[in-house]
């Protein structure tokens, strides 16, 4: 049994796997962080979509007027399905272009870009920014994931 | 080739890896019931949004009725979304952190806390129980899901 | 150093794990994919939600109108969000799959239909293709899904 475990703890010691563990950690969190705001919003605007979640502010209408769109509630909504929509391909090609094995530098490069364009991404939305710097930040991340998805083809392609 | 299959077959007999395995297996199982539960309501209830979707309900405004929305539809809906907000986190950094070298029955704690707790919020949604059921059962499993990911960044960071 | 990367070579060397590799790619640009439709039919239709999206087409009521929803929009949206719960999974599960040592046409197999099944669901979604068009692919790509998890669970199974 500690000869399996030291296998898995050399795949955890190999720097470009850690390197990815640690951002992939990292953006996951800043994602998780968008459900704690939403709720900020949802509770300070008194916009909820459940009628059991209004049901603290009584019965009837007075609790059903809370069961509303807000704007600012819709927004990092928005910005939370944005999240989901890039983060999950980075999950998955970053992966498989840490085992491709990528330069050190090469894939920190990858990792640290596409980090911090989707934070100034939450940051864009959230604001918001006027446009492009939304769009923009969008885009670099996205460009991050097709240039790793690159790498992952090139390297393992089988069809 | 026997040689490669022989690694790959030690990672998956790793008893922390398998847990891992088998509990993110389970709540994905569980996640993808969403799509049937929405089904299942969109024809019981007669409520759907693509328009092709209707067209066995014969033509022109006769089937246009059931391009509506309906609070079960919508309530299944949002716990999916939910799923996916919380589940595709758990997928990452639950994977990150099998790899980190836990104690097998700490890594059996936070699996079962989390895939527990994922099962009492769908009920919580569907049912619904009145909060704070569904809120406690949301937070406990993010809070497994940040304990997981300390760990993974204590582990393994590498900025 | 270089005895760690040999063992990650390895697993990216396993032709298993290339298949998984290759066709989790394709499937995750597929998906991405849907966000520069979403952009190609917002700027098109000119449907926005997010008022600094508009700014570029005046001030006031005139920048306005455009902050509606466009039927078209609507629709790849639907398709990128289904996209999201059903590449999730197989994601996850396809991953485990790979590693539960499959055999290679039994993999390949599970991979090419699940594949083609989501592209085949995409098209069957944008053009619309009558029902059961979307129906069927989106329940073969499922039903893949399934047949992955039910091996991982019986090769695994450590609760």
């Amino acid at each position: 049994r500690s000869g399996e475990m030291a296998k898995l703890t050399q795949l955890i010691d190999n720097e470009v796997f850690r390197a990815y563990a640690t951002y992939a950690t990292i953006v996951l969190l800043k994602m998780m962080l968008m459900s704690l705001i939403t709720a900020y919003f949802r509770i300070t605007r008194k916009a909820f979509v459940n009628p059991e979640d209004t049901a603290s502010f009584g019965k009837g209408e007075s609790a059903k007027k809370y069961l509303r769109t807000d704007p600012d509630v819709e927004r990092v909504r928005r910005g939370h399905l944005n999240d989901l929509e890039n983060i999950v391909p980075f999950l998955g090609i970053g992966l498989l272009y840490a085992l491709s094995g990528p330069e050190l530098s090469t894939a920190l490069l990858h990792f640290r870009i596409f980090v911090g364009a989707r934070i100034v991404h939450t940051f864009a939305y959230l604001i918001p920014l006027p446009q492009p710097g939304r769009g923009l930040s969008w885009a670099v991340a996205y460009t991050v994931t097709i240039s790793m998805a690159y790498k992952v083809l090139k390297t393992v392609l089988y069809l």
